[in-house]
């Protein structure tokens, strides 16, 4: 049992739920208290007491969409045309990863998103399993998927590992992991594949995360094959009737911005990747506006390059307001919801993302005590406007205190950058 | 004399220069020497030696444009439409700020800026003898200009005010503090009061700072009162025969990029509070191509929030690659260039923004043992695509030493803290 007092609190329940000096019980997994100070009479079991004052308590950061452990590629190759970016150094190093440098490199990431408020992720590449270790040793809440390339001679293969990988790891690490099936996008993974999906899905229940609608080329292609717009394509194969996690959603047209309402589809904008690889922007402010779930996501490390989801928020508000040229578009408590309780529900994740009594206990606390967070007009604005990642002082996930005023408990982080330091060089052919 | 010994080294004169493992020689206030470890014979009286292994030494980051003391106005109004949130918000507030509060809040952005790494900024605000003060005392190097509104009653008194501050500060604090004339912007300071400022500028020799095209709105009503659109009606009224650092530059024709090029104009670009303010995306590509110098600036801490030139880099980088919809607009070196040298042309300062012998030792030391800053494909994309403000350890102005290993050696900063609480409680009348 752990007591939080001293914090300011964001419940992220509402914008104004915020308790100047607030006080948090956690039992087991769970948040069973959450009030200002003097609200819990707290039992005598209690093993520990964190001293939270100068602190603001915050549910952790939910990451919608990355490739944890292309951190091992991380400014590897940036500044190119997306194809020679792809061609000439993403895919030639990718096919020189092992096993173990999936594990390292989704460490590294597991590291990086702990240092930065980052308690839950969407993940999606290949050696699954060499991830799941890494999650579950750091302490981290993830849902994976085999990302699987329908038009490869692997494909077959590719989804008996699915079938596999969900089998072994689907509730493990006391529900912290969960899965998904991961096809790629629809120009990687034609309407039979995605039938084959679709089955699979059916059959072991679990949801669907997918790339759509990211580049205005993967939809004219899509338009010129199938005669239909990417959305509107996954509708019509019926792919909507699975909880679908679908990362990007730059390109769509009112129809397909319809759909996704619709059909309950959880979006993963990425602001920064969509910027970095000049991708476009996403109608975020028109996907919110029509009711659409939407969180955000990092993208992987090789686009961004880094996991920041501080920075992801910032990004999300300041870019939808020169995009529609309205500086009241996606106000800071909507980027603060979409990077916790929203990206959360995008995750499949109902009992997350709000500090509320029967919830998850995955909290960040944010020391105040920075220039830049001085002086305390608006702590929200501050959060979205002014905070950065390095402000973490202490991450809570699943109940259990993973990093503590800046120390990392789960993971050895000296034995990580060695690795992932042998391993880039390797993987660059620089040795 | 300071020897920095260990360093990765990125001198900034050409985006080869990089040294792996580099050293630098500091003698009073300037570099004499820059080179691969063992280049140097240094001398027998250093002072200090700084072992920086680990750490990355660039030139300190220079912010062209900011309103230093708006930290107190700190997230004290956000997501407001344009004009409530100055008449409602900003406005009533800046009637209240004293001497004593730009003191204190151009403290608060000294104190921030060297946790930042920024060592060079360009302030236009009000008591700009007050501002001076706490940037002499910070240690920092800076352009202060007294704004100044050519439509209130009070123009005269500013003009005159701005010859003796420029009388009294310019070239003060061994020549770190130097001066510009702040006329505000062409829709608040008319033809005939900028005549005024440019035959001061002619008297006192100095700059002129001035904000030009921020948004689409200026532009109609200057082209409505004047026939013509502001960097043309500049143009027309001579201004440009002065060294002017022209602030945001976001509504620009061709013809008037070819002008601010040709008239060797120095830009601000300020990305986030031109986002954030859904201003506009200024052409940076184009300005660039046209051969425009260019700097960045984080403008007024109320518009941004924070002062964060790590940000800025990377957001003026992400946002061309979108507008333009091309992934190799503005690259990560061109970025930290604009960041740094070409930042401090624009505030005229010629030995500045390298490392190089006969620049001024204008220093930081980036630590890389961040999980974020691994592995080390490539140290400039990593500083502007993956790094963050809170992984500068170490702080050199002007040849001083004023943040080592994140202590500011020059601040209290507990003292900063408490003055701008209570000053910024009566300020928005909570207390
Ligand atoms: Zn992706
Ligand atoms: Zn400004």
């Amino acid at each position: 049992m752990i007591f939080i007092r001293g914090a300011a609190v964001l419940t992220m329940e509402s914008p104004g739920v915020l308790y100047e000096n607030g006080e948090i019980l956690i039992e087991g997994q769970y948040i069973t208290h959450v009030g200002p100070a003097g609200s819990a009479s707290p039992p005598n079991d209690i093993d520990r007491i964190i001293d939270a004052r100068g602190m603001l308590a915050l549910p952790g950061l939910v990451n919608c969409h990355t490739h944890g452990a292309m951190t091992l590629l991380r400014s590897y190759a940036d500044d190119l045309p997306l194809q020679r970016w792809l061609e000439e150094k993403i895919w030639p190093v990718e096919e020189r990863l092992d096993p173990e440098d999936i594990y390292w490199g989704t460490m590294l990431c597991c590291l990086e998103m702990i240092r930065s408020g980052t308690t839950s992720f969407a993940d999606m590449y290949f050696h699954m399993d060499q991830a799941a270790r890494a999650v579950e040793k750091a302490g981290l809440r993830a849902s994976l998927s085999r990302g699987m390339i329908g038009l490869s001679t692997g494909a077959g293969d590719a989804l008996e590992e699915s079938r596999h990988f969900i089998g072994e790891w689907h509730g493990a690490a006391d529900g912290r992991i969960t899965t998904m099936l991961g096809p790629h996008a629809p120009y990687t993974c034609p309407p039979d594949f995605l039938r084959k999906v679709m089955d699979m899905a059916a059959e072991v229940q679990v949801g669907i995360h997918i790339h759509l609608a990211e580049t205005g080329k993967e939809v004219e292609d899509i338009r010129r094959q199938y005669g239909k717009r990417p959305v509107a394509l996954m509708d019509e194969l019926g792919l909507f009737a699975f909880p679908v996690l679908a990362a990007h959603c730059v390109h769509l047209d009112e129809e397909e911005i319809n759909i996704l309402a619709e059909k309950k589809v959880g979006v993963a904008h990425n602001p920064e990747s969509n910027m970095k690889l000049a991708s476009g922007i996403a109608p975020v402010t028109r996907l919110l506006e029509a009711g659409v779930l939407v969180g955000l996501g990092t993208d992987g490390p090789a686009s961004n390059n880094n996991l920041d989801m501080m920075e992801e928020m910032r990004s999300a508000a300041l870019l939808q307001k020169v995009a529609t040229m309205d500086p009241v578009a996606l106000p800071a408590f909507t980027a603060l919801s979409m990077a916790t309780v929203n990206g959360a529900r995008v995750l499949g994740l109902h009992d997350v993302g709000l500090l509320k009594p029967g919830y998850k206990a995955d909290i960040i606390l944010i020391n105040l005590h920075r220039p830049h967070l001085y002086p305390r007009h608006d702590l929200v604005a501050h959060l979205v406007y002014a905070a950065q990642s390095a402000d973490v002082e202490t991450v809570i996930v699943d109940g259990r205190v993973v990093m503590e005023k800046r120390q990392v408990l789960t993971v050895d982080e000296e034995e990580v950058y060695r690795q992932v330091s042998r391993r880039a060089e390797r993987l660059a052919g620089r040795k």
